[in-house]
């Protein structure tokens, strides 16, 4: 059942050919970008549904906006050459910008224009979803080159009443209760964030689709915010009924780090597993707060909402340089770095699973030798042999969880798992689904 | 609302003008000194009214011990030289001592004076309350400066049934509970402890004569530990029914430390708030513990009273050299020294008074972008602008009061207050007067 | 009540003298020796008696094995030269050996031969108790000196149907409830594990004997593993019901170090004095943790049991190289080791007979002086003198008992015992039997 890192580095390669298919596709809050990336998606992911939600519909304090179609955005010059353009990155133009077709001379273009002059050759990411603007993204260097002016400027874009589409994958379980991950389709040509988030999420999916499962899985791919409102607005009920655990998966395809954000109430099993899973996968992990939040955990642990939702990443958004520039490339993530992050949460969703709570059933300590799970000689030696198993039924008691039990003794919860079904089949243990 | 420290510097001078005109006045246990100093009080605090309670009188395992009135007191040479004289110093005699007339030879003498060897300029401060005796504190250079004798010996004072005095200040509010101000009027002439406690509570008394009171305030000026248990054994039941919070305000004039003393169940509201002012007002703060508790805490914090009384103070009572000696004069403290620990303890009022618990209105993040609250165009810089009104949002959550959202996200609970005011002007968030 | 130091070295002479008598003595799990040892013991203390609980009986998952007894056991050469002789140490033969007698090359008896070369001079303590097995254990130096062979081996033993025996001594209490000590009886010629460990039970149950008890004492002399579940399938009811405290006692002779190992919930009346005890008694005592446990706190603490057993030690089984080994013998023990040990847990058993809940009677502080229990003449001296019983009194609400009042005040509980009789004795005090 544990894939081994040779298995894990085969899905990282699987996954970066997916990342470097989608990386060049326009996507935004809505718009054909969207479609196309989840087109591709459900490819891969038999039973990934698109759904539609209208512009204008109501989703708790949030109205969903306009649907915005970009065709084309350049600046050009008075010759028509284009300065700068959509076409060679799709950072170029701000995110939701109103259509404008137009002579500027250079005074009028600046306050449109968006560059980081400390990072003189990354195009930074803008949106203004929310405030009718028009506006491009460009180098430090470009801005710098521009000619004297006047320029033509022109965004073709429609952003006129339409749909939000987000995509929804419901694996069944044997239970009703069930497990949470969300990851975001709303960001044009960057690598760690986002194209790994979903890109892992798919792979962590189809790993799913392919085994027992105890837990139902909700799996997302929406535009991040409005996206997960309008979400929770049509599903709140249910899933404050059933959610045990969920993940955000963002920023997980780099190499340089590990990081974990708790959910708002910051030790349910969720957090539990990911602490405990990266405690042992990635020890030197960096642990964030609570208040470091900054993606869909933001809803689903909003107050009403209160869902057990953490972040299990590798370079977290915001701590790293390239975040939200056109550095954040291809060249950021690699197959080594999404497969580690796989990993990380695979093992995450594997301790849940199998998070039972055993109960010893006889009295005193078994009779290990008898059953030929003993060395019938006692040497100094042998002490140390047997200890985990002991340890494991020593906490036996029926109190505490799997993962309690491993933390308490200091192993990996998965060194558990075989020793569990070896004294489960010789009796010696029943498995509860819960503490009672 | 909150004083700038312009305006608590204005209040520092005026509190320390009040230190000098009461300096001089001999206080003790019971008597004229007592009465003196409440008179002057009354004339700063409008409805102070001053309580007598006859000598004899029980109060739980105690009695009201006998007034004590001194008209004069020396230690006079043969040819009627004053070698010590009370008018130069209210500390030259014991407290309480008996009257005594007669001529005495130096070793007769020498069992009834007190001096401090390791501090040769220093008069000690002795009293005998509750043992019949008479005595003398001088300067360990005066001692040893005493001629060979005989001494004229005098001490003119009647310790007969009167009254014990304290005042009492209550100041309604728009509930029931309340929150106790305690400080002692028995100390004759010293500076740090005590004039600044009545001083300093004066100036809290006018604070919050002026505004609006969401607390009931009972603001007490007692002889220590006497005047306490009586007021406990008079009003305990009201006292344990409403007290949320409450301050022994002593040893807050100096400028040289900030100091805290928890009450005994360790975490009551008076303990958060004191806590959370002095962690922002002066982080490098003292934080004692109870086992060194030396004023009328004990009696507010004794098993059966169980008031939630803790001390915020300056340099505290046998943490100094100057304690409990002459060198504890009108130099010890500042305008500067009381206007702080004034401050930090109009602080905690406020903070107590505006500890409501915030609950956000809508499910999911509010748009603020909408109401004005957001800026609309996302940038990198963006983020950090409204994290602080983010996390006030995220932990409105109707579990968690105003202090406790403040310790979580790490700002001073002042810093919200505004933001609070804010959201709930928008209809963001609603005020419960406490978790449910 | 307190033994002082001088009394508890006379004690530990008289169990070092124990301790050499039963140093011959060839103890196993079952046979002659325990029965010896156990005649012995009860010769010291009045009241032990020895138990049989015959072979094949069941307990718990476990079956009482055959009865050992052994006769004679060596290893010779060609001329009947014994080279290996129990006769010279009881260590020689593998505990529970079955007979044999016959010729042996070299090669054959080789997998039977138990040596330690890290340890050349030492013979390791081996036994097969649940799989039918013989060998011999020797040093390094004795194989490496043996002829080529080939050897008469001889074990003469019987391993047949027979009695497990135990030795079991129930000294009554004014209530119900009980503390139990357990030790064994199981071992061969080795001194800290474990004669220490019946020696000073041994001594302590003579000093319970002769003194007013509250509690019951059940005191347990067991072989090792088996006879505790032997025991406990036959009185877990009582013992669950009753028992508010219980100490393993092994390990306790050696001068080296103090060790403490928690019961498994680990903060029960036993682990609170222990830990209390040994803070104050030995403060850089080792803390392990239940994972590292051993020995028979397997059993009282396995899941289902539940007891509130813990071990106090000084150096701990597996911890010190001559542990199981012919190093570990009377010059490894002393009277200071043993009087040590002796004294830690006399101290912990006496913390939990005195551990009552006092409560205050009076409102307020009660005034001291007027009982002559405080300084009537108020000095900066006089606030240190009495500060320990303001501290208790300050604790003493009905809701502390006297350990955690010891733990906040930061003295140890011995320290106020005497306090507590004069409090209690002025009417100041009462003493509940434990928290309403």
């Amino acid at each position: 059942m544990v894939s081994g890192p040779g298995n894990a580095l085969d899905v990282g390669e699987e996954m970066y050919r997916w990342a470097r298919d989608l990386f060049p596709v326009h996507r935004s809050l809505t718009g054909p970008g969207v479609r196309q990336t989840l087109e591709y998606l459900a490819r891969l992911l038999p039973g990934l549904e698109t759904r539609a939600v209208a512009s204008g519909s109501q989703a708790f304090d949030w109205t969903v906006p306009d649907e915005w179609t970009l065709r084309d955005a350049y600046i050009a010059d008075a010759d028509g050459n284009r300065l700068v353009d959509v076409r060679a990155n799709t950072l170029h133009v701000v995110g939701y910008s109103i259509p404008v077709d137009g002579w500027f001379e250079r005074a009028e273009l600046d306050p449109h224009l968006h560059s980081l002059p400390d990072q003189p050759d990354a195009i930074p990411y803008i949106t203004s979803y929310y405030r009718r603007y028009w506006g491009f993204c460009l180098s430090q260097r470009q801005r710098d080159a521009l000619p004297a002016g006047p320029f033509r400027v022109v965004i073709d874009a429609d952003l006129r009443p339409g749909v939000l589409n987000y995509g929804e994958l419901i694996l069944p379980g044997r239970t009703e209760q069930e497990v949470l991950l969300s990851t975001y389709v709303c960001h044009p040509s960057m690598a760690n964030n986002e194209l790994s988030g979903p890109v892992v999420t798919t792979a962590l999916a189809r790993w799913l689709a392919g085994r027992d499962r105890r837990y139902r899985y909700r799996i997302l791919f929406l535009p991040e915010t409005i996206g997960a409102i309008v979400y929770l607005s049509r599903h709140l009920e249910a899933m404050r009924a059933n959610t045990v655990a969920g993940f955000v998966v963002t920023c997980i395809g780099d190499d340089r780090a590990y990081s974990y954000l708790p959910s708002r109430q910051g030790d349910s099993l969720a957090d539990r597993a990911a602490r405990h899973v990266l405690g042992h996968h990635a020890p030197d992990y960096r642990a964030y707060r609570f208040l470091d939040r900054g993606s869909d955990e933001r809803q689903y642990n909003a107050p009403g909402i209160d869902l057990p939702v953490c972040s299990v990443m590798r370079s977290k958004y915001l701590s790293y340089p390239e975040y939200h520039t056109s550095l954040d490339d291809l060249s950021l993530i690699s197959p080594a770095g999404l497969a580690g992050g796989y990993e990380a949460l695979r093992l995450c969703l594997e301790a849940i699973e199998r998070n039972l709570v055993p109960e010893v059933t006889v009295l005193g300590e078994p009779q290990l030798g008898k059953r030929g799970l003993y060395p019938s000689l006692s040497t100094r030696a042998t002490f140390a042999q047997v200890a985990t198993m002991k340890n494991l039924i020593a906490y036996a008691d029926g109190r505490h969880d799997l993962l309690t039990i491993a933390e308490i003794i200091g192993v990996p919860v998965w060194a558990l798992y075989e020793l569990v079904d070896t004294l489960a089949g010789h009796g010696l243990l029943r498995l509860a689904e819960r503490v009672a």
